[in-house]
């Protein structure tokens, strides 16, 4: 069976999640402190289905559950369960008609964005969904600069189909910050990709 | 905490899961009996890769992760999780670069389809891809009959509008016969609702 666990990060549930989201943008005036790039996110698509601007959600972490427990008179509980590795990307929705889909990751890397961070089953999704003429792409964050980038799909294919050849494991910044667009951290839509799939796409 | 299990059925691992497909395909020469719509559907959607027709994937369960334990050298084990109520629907995807997106249920009823098999979640959900330009259905499936219908999303939110204003609880069959579009059973394509796609959108 392949587990893994899919970041190597704490988690964290959604409840808890929220409150740190409000106290932190209480606390430091809406900074991007200390938010990880799902936050963001999250709070990206909240404020698009809000505004009706796309759909997109997250899909939930894949689990494969081995033991469920059913107590009288309260919910069944998971008493054995692995983390599963994902076969597709984590966020898809539909924007104007058309299906989007996209992976986020993020790096402490500053000269680089390993590819390590990407899978095969997400790399083969990838090349399924520009087949079909779907909006494909990653959202890549370098954290300690707190930069953030829209690379199309097509392009993190080339850079894989690179390594595969025995090129290099990572994308540089340089081919990062000519191929990709950067996506300025905005207020209420904090990672505001649509704007960019706008421009690439002629949708709006 | 809203903690449910989803269709209060027995939860079968993918593994588990695939070698009853295997065994009943072998055993009951492709027919029908005892295989789940969920299992069907997968097939189906499988097919659909395969072939390049369409990529649409079922999203995993939606679980509330409360305890994690990290024993040393093996995978990470969920020691504690609930099902939580699902905010969409369960399958969602791209044909020809339209967003697709629906719901399958099933009934033991013979007369009519109960509209408690939905939650208001997911028809919140319906109504937002619709506004986006997405295509939106059901798939419903009378067991005992082992009929299968289309309905596509207007008429579902017709269906519960009518409940809302204190009509009845369900969706005759009738009505279904009426509005939904059959779908025979097939053999690869089990349940081929992009026929049905491509007829109402004259995609093909």
């Amino acid at each position: 069976m392949s587990v893994n666990y899919p970041n190597g990060k704490q988690y964290i549930p959604n409840a808890a999640a929220n409150t740190k989201i409000a106290n932190k943008k209480k606390n430091e005036s809406y900074s991007n402190r200390g938010m990880t790039l799902e936050e963001d996110l999250n709070i990206t698509n909240e404020y698009y289905r809000e505004k009706k601007i796309a759909v997109v959600h997250k899909k939930p972490t894949p689990v494969q559950i081995v033991q469920v427990d059913y107590p009288m008179r309260s919910a069944a509980v998971i008493k054995e369960a692995y983390f599963k590795q994902a076969s597709t990307t984590d966020y898809n929705g539909v924007y104007k008609g058309k299906y989007i889909d996209f992976e986020a990751k993020e790096t402490q890397n500053s000269s680089s964005f390993p590819l390590k961070n990407f899978h095969e089953h997400q790399i083969r999704h990838m090349e399924e969904v520009l087949l079909q003429g779907g909006i494909c792409f990653v959202i890549l964050r370098f954290t300690k600069e707190e930069q953030v980038y829209l690379l199309e799909a097509k392009n993190l294919l080339q850079f894989w189909d690179r390594m595969k050849t025995g090129g290099r494991k990572s994308i540089t910044k340089e081919e990062i910050e000519q191929l990709g667009y950067y996506i300025p951290l905005g207020f209420q839509a904090r990672i505001d990709y649509i704007r960019i799939i706008d421009t690439l796409y002629q949708l709006s």
